[in-house]
């Protein structure tokens, strides 16, 4: 659409690999037959190593993460059932919309934005409602940057019998996240973020602990419905195993970046996110930033959320990035607007390189404006 | 996904022209912004220029055609209003599938297979149940190639005071199609077929009328809800004007294939569909083939079904193109399993020389099974 490309480091999409481009060039192939059958189940193999979800029923759905996210949300509790949700950003109130969609019992559990759910909070909550039967919360909050402690909250889910339903759009592939060790319930994604795609698929993943619910769930969904996922599945399995027209020069750049993150190894590529992330932390501390995350350990390794110095508004430092360095990074949404900017650091963005070349960028953001910072200040910051 | 591409002459996804697939190829842009609305804005009234329908709301939904038809039934009877389904095949049988996931009260008026609908018949059922305020119907049925008379069918509703509501997923951009001046309720399509574009974005569009009932019905839908695509719309539009993530490489595609087929002219595009069309049916039937569409008139322009000669087992025929000529087609799908084959013939495809190419084939499949067939007569038939 544009005249002018401009270097992608907004929470997603994400820039993408060259290589995973040309997937998308390619003419299309069929999204049915032998060959595609075979395709497609490698690359839903590829997806369960990603997540850590050998016991998973995974769909790759087409359409956006949210559209997975409803139907993990409405594939279990589109009854009516009682669910929770926990809240701590724009994202989890996404959650409680989609929600309330379904069933008229939506209980909330909000915590400040920029703090992290808090397990034991979680715990008291469903203590108290022992009806809750799923719990619906954010991974990675896109809007403050804090990584939800997902891990323990599960715990908390699983001792008090309730699914533990997850957002996981901007941290799979870059945060980590074991689907399995860590008894989730659901988890939805999409390929624009930390899977190093384009958008156009959400993938979605149910545990069999989930899938008996959905089982027994009626739910008013066709296209969104995991039961309509599955009956493809297993009356068309070997011919058309989804119900409808798949992306397939999409499905072709999935299974092509799956492939390279498995090669890069997740433990290390969850470390390497993890490394560039807070290098930009400190780098933009050293300029008068202040995480919005309040807690160093809950910052997330895929996006970073940072309130600007007192008196610089955000939208002068997206202007000035863009301008001047062809660089898009995002600004702050909902209470966080005008006050914060926000990055997104995955895949070929996960760099040092692009993180320092950002960071000169905030720092003549910041002089042209007349403050007076030190050239290589951020780069200080960030190297120490 | 495949080491060799074949050529497709499926009902979709149809084969691209280069130009399109370059624009898949190019590096993303972000989804927000002013350019980007500028941009958006700008597609949505190419849409509507193609889609005849000025008075139109338009949504360019990502994610396949039946959920932007679900968006549709959804949107106007998902608080359980009753609903008429108008079946002759298999994706009339899927609305009636995706009604009943929203509604209680579905009536369906099943004709068979290779019939059009009848404006009689539907008048007659509307006429009995007045409680009935919509009807959902496909426009060209897919699985049998017939094109129903979308412009009587929808006259009749009209007068009856329900909406009509159609999938247009493979008729739209090559069959004629005139929203506003045929009084449709609302439409729903995919840019997979006659919009020339790779799979991934699903354009609906509402008619004032039904935007009122839209507006008075709590459905329980989130992300296919088309009130939740005019919240976004109304209240972000300057900045975000969809509730998601949009596949911003497949929205420059769906551009610039708008811009060509309004270049082309409407009335010229629908003209070669139907000329393309007419001479594969007289080319197979010079063959032994016969239409499933029982009366010429209704034959499809964009798609074509045809039983194959008495002994002749499709998978065969399907099996030699594909190994022969490199080139895929579809085959029966239901009831016509085995019985039938079907081709696709839209943008690219819907050539001459593509059609001749496909009659050479299927003339050298028969010839492989043994059949006496002169070669060129496919040919001669086609020129008739």
């Amino acid at each position: 659409m544009d005249a002018t490309h401009y270097k992608l480091m907004i929470p997603g999409p994400i820039e993408l690999d060259p290589a995973i481009l040309a997937e998308m060039g390619k003419p299309l192939a069929a999204h049915y037959g032998p060959e595609w059958v075979r395709f497609y189940r490698e690359t839903v193999s590829l997806l369960k190593r990603v997540m850590l979800a050998e016991r998973a029923r995974v769909f790759p759905v087409a359409g956006p993460g949210t559209a997975a996210i409803e139907m993990a949300i409405g594939g279990v509790v589109g009854d009516g059932k009682k669910v929770l949700v926990a809240t701590n950003g724009f994202f989890g109130d996404r959650l409680a919309q989609i929600a309330r969609a379904y069933t008229t019992h939506v209980a909330t559990l909000e915590i400040p934005w920029g703090q992290p759910l808090d397990p034991q909070q979680l715990d008291d909550a469903l203590k108290q409602d022992p009806e809750i039967r799923a719990v619906a919360l954010v991974h990675c909050e896109t809007s403050t940057g804090v990584l939800n402690p997902l891990k323990e909250l599960a715990e908390v889910c699983n001792q008090r019998g309730a699914l533990c339903l997850v957002d996981a759009v901007s941290s799979l592939g870059g945060a980590e996240l074991r689907f399995d060790e860590w008894g989730l319930g659901a988890i939805a994604s999409a390929t624009q973020k930390g899977l190093e795609c384009p958008p156009g698929l959400a993938p979605v993943a149910f545990s069999p602990e989930a899938w008996e619910v959905v089982e027994s769930t009626e739910s008013p969904q066709w296209y969104l419905s995991p039961k309509t996922w599955a009956w493809y599945e297993e009356q068309w399995g070997e011919w058309h195993p989804h119900p409808t027209t798949m992306p397939s020069g999409l499905m072709s750049a999935l299974h092509l970046s799956l492939t390279r993150i498995l090669e890069e190894g997740l433990e290390a590529r969850w470390a390497r996110h993890e490394r560039v992330a807070q290098a930009l932390r400190k780098g933009l501390e050293a300029l008068g930033f202040a995480p919005v995350a309040r807690e160093e350990r809950y910052a997330s390794p895929t996006v970073t959320a940072m309130r600007t110095p007192e008196g610089v508004e955000a939208g002068t430092i997206l202007r000035f990035l863009k301008e001047e360095l062809g660089v898009l990074i995002g600004g702050g949404l909902g209470q966080l607007k005008g006050k914060a900017i926000r990055v997104g650091h995955m895949g070929p963005t996960a760099r040092m390189g692009e993180i320092v070349s950002l960071l000169y960028g905030v720092e003549e953001a910041l002089r042209h404006q007349g403050r007076t910072i030190e050239p290589g200040q951020a780069l200080r910051g960030a190297r120490a």
